[in-house]
């Protein structure tokens, strides 16, 4: 059971690269993860959770990754995780498995917020001013990989004054277990409610009546 | 003649909103700037800043403004630039209107930032990351609105600690012939330099030798 | 008479370089504003702004400038303000120009700012936490100068989705009347109300019943 | 043996939070981490390396963090991490607790940041216009915590286009050996090198030659 509670009109739920390339079989990145993701059950979850939010009719923000040939050959600093992304040439832009995963993408009157070349998805994206001018003040932050991009985005959302939810069971981490399981100890540092899927969307629905 | 030096490989040219409202004939803006546009020369400068730089091999980046239909009709916050914007659709999300003038559109290797969805180029979009990645500490910004985007991103680059090159003779203010005067005032205070297209491509050369 | 509407217990009031060095007889940069401040009646009028702010309970941010002697001799692109500021040892840390005017300073319940290096007090502060975390969505912006902080301060909270109000008479521009008739013309389309300090005032209390 | 280059000129050292309060016997946090300080000779290994960058002529920013009673008390949004330190009056401003530790501190011509009141040094102060300005584009991250603070700011150095180098020797985790041994594994994805104090000095110097 959660106390948490949530401002009804203000809630909006963010889900970070819920792409091909993550989510379906045949993706680049996929048996990285399918292990902790049936173990998790990740994809069945984020799929209740956005059914979720669309009935409780939170505003809903994709944040896609992208990359061009010039991104992939140009950068001066490339760190760990963009070698990971561009040695293997994730996210291709215009490519299948840049596109959404079809259970998990936007209709017609949700955010596609701007593709984010890094892993902080309020840096360098128009995340920031779409919040906001959706009314957002608590944002439930989801998707791939919790410990990059969720974590990352978690983190700067805190920062800047957002109310931040994390979820343990919409996301998984790269290494496996045992970095999910210092992922979700430090998720409640860096965010202000780190529940389940079930026990967020109890929470807003309580919240709202 | 201009004393200011600029270091070989660090020198990178940002341009605003050269699109197709703004910049042909029939664009929807087209009329607001004709005027001073004639008087100053922009279009024809803005053109030979873009040859020179590439001449120069100066890394090139274009920042393209668009606006989905959802934008127009669901922010909170409207502010006076968006009324002007929105109340008038400009810049329609894959229409001729928001598309590159084809005298100022990128060449294939060149850098398009995602599209700025306010007027301050260097926040809510990628164009920081790809300045840096791309070696970019001497930034010259030209475009348009002298007052609004130009002046807006120039004023947040100087922020972030870049050295930041204005221009008499590649923008146009909103407001006319007085607005410009109190423009070309005030950039040199939010600015490193503030030059004609000739002034900073004899600059660049001469730095470069 | 002003039809803005404000939400009761979300409006917060910035005043920016209160300082003795601009506010004071003997401030080393007052007689560069004596006229306009005079013309205007921005003194007076911005402590009846902070009485009227303090009366109906906003919380109110004061945003501080001063610099080190590090500040001044080491910095490796300095623009056009900074050289103003610079060169004249303008708001020297620890020094009495950089303390707040007896009339425009704080109360123990009110937050300071850490100072602002630059002239946009959202970045490189902690202005933008401290506004959230005190719940301002609406903010009203005043102080000096006009053209400087006070301009990009409004530009780049507009930017992040705040609801901007700017002030006619509750500042003034570098560089005399023109200068003041060209701000006020700008104003309106950076933030979302442009009013008088008693037009502020009388839309807020309106707002709150 | 580290091939890591580093251009001479432009490293800095940013030093995190070398308050009494973590580092000190009497600090309100130092028993927290006293065992994985003295498992990784955390202090011994920061004394070396402030040693080193003074010896190498590298600018150095150290971070402070404190608070006010205010902060304490007004915020709206209290997450994980800032009960731990609002409930704990962890670095209250002006007191003992907050002051560098004697031998972690600045000297007159070192740099010494507005306080961070989060855990991303990069946002809310005036880290990067001050990172900027003293010419530095590869930045060396130590201090604490090392999986709050230090990683906060590394993640967002690496987003906005710094060179990121973190230790695996110069910090310590908050969750013990554990969450040590997991943050090791995501340092090298957000950052361009992670070393030990020694292996940078030695890279640093031979990239000097």
């Amino acid at each position: 059971m959660s106390a948490h509670r949530y401002v009804p009109g203000r809630v909006g739920l963010l889900l970070i690269d819920t792409m091909n390339d993550v989510f379906s079989e045949d993706g680049k990145a996929y048996l990285t993860f399918k292990e902790e993701f049936e173990r998790i059950g990740t994809f069945e979850n984020l799929k209740r959770l956005l059914a979720g939010a669309r009935e409780q009719g939170f505003p809903v923000f994709f944040a896609p990754m992208s990359y061009t040939e010039a991104d992939y050959t140009s950068w001066k600093h490339v760190s760990g995780v963009h070698h990971e992304m561009f040695d293997n040439r994730l996210f291709v832009e215009g490519s299948w498995g840049a596109e959404f995963h079809p259970e998990l993408s936007p209709q017609d009157d949700e955010i596609v917020i701007t593709p984010h070349k890094n892993i902080d998805v309020l840096a360098n994206t128009d995340l920031e001013v779409q919040l906001r001018q959706h009314n957002t003040e608590y944002i439930a932050i989801a998707g791939m990989v919790g410990t990059m991009c969720v974590e990352s985005t978690a983190r700067s959302c805190m920062e800047h004054g957002f109310h931040v939810t994390t979820f343990t069971d919409a996301t998984a981490a790269v290494g496996g277990r045992d970095a999910y399981d210092a992922m979700i100890l430090r998720y409640p540092f860096i965010s202000h409610a780190t529940l389940t899927v079930d026990e967020f969307l109890t929470a807003t629905r309580a919240s709202a009546t």
